[in-house]
């Protein structure tokens, strides 16, 4: 018997997406796929695999029979409902930031720690933060060739990381100055913008600007968004010591987190050995030319599966250490991606 | 007697920059200003301190009388005129990269190193790049106080440091995209702004993306930028082996550069010890109470003659490290008003 496998948010961004993924994948090892959605969803009919099949109500009932339920909901959701799911005798995949750091839940990206996958004494797997996400696959090839010992990030954050309300505020933020004179309205974006009043999910204006601020204020000026980066990163890399300072930008990019990364290794690592290891990962494409024009950017990767990865440099004052540049599509890598590799992953598990 | 200032490259976005600040001034030491140009503006009128004053055409006996001579035009110009003013015996002081490494020319911030302006054995000063100019004043500062030793740095640079043709692409490709539906859109921005053709400033588009390029390719995958960030700091700051990383990149913001910057300095430094230092700088502005949602953006510091730094944090893993971000207006401190400052520190020396 195939195993059976429930997307809870179904009819969200990232549960579209795992759909969308669904329906290209060649084969799945699923013997059901059941939709499951808030009260004002429930009844919606999906298209899963050439048949229409009905969202059902989120409730303890809905996950009787499920082998693995995929969870992308809010954390406080997540918290309630991935246990209930988990005592029904699901394995929860969970998307939120409800459990990522727990010690008795591994936070697993495939290529890096699959094996951590069947380790989940309360029946919950964790899927990393987006920005951290963007790196791993490379930072854990090239730490399994070179020992990694220190990371410095900067990011470049899409707006979709804030949800379709971040897209749609970009979008109302675009039309309200794309028409002006870009030299006169650059000096005062904020009343341009004001008309749009200040329900927006950015703390600034994010149209002709970049806004050093994502996620909570934590301990001594960090943002909660720059310590996922750092304690995620060590878990996911099983190195609880590494160094790593980041610092995360909000940009005007739609989709597609980028990340600026100084990565320093336990032994020297040339530019031509760092991507031969980068261009043999099955999930990383490798755009490294400069003399040809060839780089990541953002708006090139989007509703990409791979990483891309590009300007690798050896760092000309700092020993073993290369600077590089990549880009990953939050919304699939990020999100519905990883988390649907991971049940994947673990399918095999209940074929019998 | 008072000296005579001339500017060449008057009519250019710097030159108008140069003379707004100089027409803002409360006093000049100067006893004329003189608008020098190409055959193709000259006999255009200025309006320079409330007299108007005719663009003469650039030739060597343009600067006969004159004492100090600013140059915003390209290389090549600033290659063949510079020794041509300071051969008719005027300071040339030159915002082009022909002379910022050359070892007989002194590379100044005049917070930083004003002491060097008066050692020029080829009679000329340069300024530096404005990716380097934006971080100089707070890292001179933090320096003098606690030893900077390595330099680790992400740029978010803005389209005008392309020039007038990088705002007016900027402004196209926007245009472009606003009105449509940025979702869609955002998988196909080449497309998009494909109907605008090839003629850009920029080696990708954009809008909607980050472009991790920002000048000419140099050797080992660097870019000419990124190199300048590194020998144009340890010239600055007297700090031949300086240790210095930069990841350039151009982000869709019309004028003011952004840095993330990873600063290692001899010593530990407590987040309040480095706002101290930041704070008692006359050209610096502190923002830094990510509390009360306050942090420096590129919009918010268009038209600034100082620097804003903010978001000042201890690295949680790297002795005597701060991460921080600051913002500084590529065409004001990072070209027109540095270039002017040089001038007013030297402007002593001719006065009789």
């Amino acid at each position: 018997m195939a195993p059976v496998l429930a997307i809870v948010g179904a009819t969200g961004a990232v549960g579209t997406t795992m759909i969308d993924i669904i329906n290209a994948r060649e084969t799945v090892p699923w013997a059901e796929i059941r939709p499951i959605a808030s009260a004002r969803s429930a009844g919606k009919v999906l298209q899963i695999r050439g048949a229409g099949v009905e969202v059902q109500v989120l409730s303890p009932e809905a996950f009787d029979g499920v082998d693995i339920a995929l969870f992308d909901v809010p954390d406080e959701v997540s918290a309630e409902w991935a246990p209930i799911a988990a005592a029904r005798g699901a394995v929860a995949v969970d998307n939120s930031g409800a459990f990522r750091m727990d010690p008795d839940v591994p936070l697993v990206v495939p290529e890096v720690n699959a094996d951590k996958a069947a380790d989940r004494p309360k029946g919950i797997i964790a899927n990393p933060n987006c920005t951290t996400l963007s790196m791993m696959a490379a930072m854990g090839a090239l730490h399994r060739e070179f020992g990694l010992e220190a990371l410095v990030v900067a990011s470049y954050q899409a707006a979709s990381g804030a949800g379709q309300a971040g897209v749609d505020r970009l979008q109302a933020e675009l039309s309200a100055v794309a028409g002006k004179d870009l030299g006169a309205v650059s000096g005062d974006v904020a009343a341009a913008v004001a008309p749009l009043g200040d329900d927006s999910p950015f703390p600034a204006p994010l149209a002709l600007n970049v806004v050093p601020w994502a996620g909570s204020l934590k301990d001594d000026g960090w943002s909660s968004e720059e310590l996922k980066v750092r304690n995620e990163s060590r878990k996911i890399l099983g190195l609880p010591d590494l160094k790593v300072s980041a610092t995360c930008v909000r940009v005007p990019v739609v989709t597609t987190h980028s990340l600026a990364v100084h990565a320093t290794f336990a032994q020297e690592v040339s530019v031509e050995a760092a991507q031969k290891v980068i261009a043999a990962q099955p999930t990383i494409e490798l755009d490294d030319d400069p003399a040809a024009g060839v780089w990541p950017t953002p708006a090139a990767v989007v509703g990409k599966d791979a990483t891309h990865v590009g300007r690798i440099r050896q760092a000309l004052d700092f020993p073993n250490t290369l600077d590089l540049f990549l880009c990953g599509d939050n919304l699939r890598k990020g999100a519905a991606l990883n988390t649907y590799e991971i049940a994947e992953t673990i399918a095999g598990e209940f074929a019998s």
